[in-house]
């Protein structure tokens, strides 16, 4: 991440270290530390070390920053249950691969998934992004009542209830993940479906 | 919960609907809509409609009502891993007691467990909860690694990860959960042992 680090030269007018995206990860990071409705347009420029027109130049406002990192979460989570349905006829599989495909995302996308995770709905940008969130969990919702259906997923859970409790325990996830940590990302999401599709307790009993 | 209304007389001093119970539940629910930290004893005052002085009267700070919130909290979950330890020879029979105790510590305490859940260490206050909060942590991982040695919960997920696991779980439960609402919280809790123990998969497959 192109942090500016305060050890180098001052700041520059439309700094050339800085793009688009790098401008993103900075801000999103400033979001996820001080809360996004706390950060001002000048703590980013201050972190970034831009000027408020260097930043304009790449966004044109501290929402539209805040709306292309929540989109970016969502497409990605989006194109997990979209891939899924398309490669798997039976729900049990396709929940499946949600599961693990939404692991990979949230550990791939850590800011901007924390960052949605934290929306409460205030304003237009966080409305949208709560709707998009809310339609997800619905999507997934349809394929565990198919997959109860099937009877290959135990059907004595609610299946609105059984998705938000998976979903619950994926998102924990960016309380403690780090990359680059002792946990590797993709033994969490086998671990995850462990636990929530398997069972931790042995099947032998 | 007594909740300064606004239509109500204009507020008294020492005002006798309160006692220190309702400050503080008043003042819990506060610091969760509004951040501990950006919660100043103003808005404490204004919100209850109490003077300082009255409020001091029953509280010596702002961290005091903090203190008692989040002991309050931790006093209840640590009281489910002494009991579940009394009762349960078997570590995999406290392992479920924990869970289901829980959960229902977080249905009846959740405005505490809320506040809880958001700590993140700053001050002393914080910082003595999240120790607290990680003691919890370990013994209820020792306990999960207890229940493998006894080959009744699977050992090819890490005990400390499998904690993680199933505490982010009952825990997203804060995020939807409504006392009186549709999802009766004994039911809840049955249905977290389902999904975390028992898996959500048909045990005929």
């Amino acid at each position: 991440m192109a942090e500016h680090d305060g050890t180098t030269t001052a700041p520059r007018r439309g700094r050339p270290g800085y793009d688009r995206d790098q401008v993103l990860a900075v801000a999103v990071r400033v979001f996820n530390e001080q809360g996004y409705d706390a950060t001002s347009v000048a703590d980013l420029t201050s972190t970034l070390g831009l000027t408020k027109s260097a930043l304009y130049h790449h966004f044109e406002s501290k929402s539209a920053i805040l709306e292309l990192a929540l989109n970016d979460a969502l497409d990605a989570l989006e194109a997990v249950v979209d891939e899924a349905t398309a490669r798997h006829p039976l729900a049990s599989d396709r929940l499946r691969a949600i599961v693990r495909g939404a692991v990979h995302v949230l550990t791939a996308k850590l800011p901007s998934v924390t960052l949605l995770l934290r929306v409460r709905g205030n304003g237009a940008v966080e409305t949208a992004a709560l709707l998009r969130r809310r339609a997800f969990d619905q999507r997934v919702t349809a394929i565990v009542a198919e997959a109860q259906q099937e009877g290959l997923i135990r059907d004595d859970v609610d299946a609105a209830v059984a998705t938000r409790l998976i979903f619950g325990m994926i998102n924990s996830v960016v309380e403690w993940y780090r990359p680059g940590g002792a946990v590797d990302p993709a033994e969490l999401g086998e671990d995850i479906l462990r636990v929530s599709l398997d069972g931790l307790q042995s099947r032998s009993q």
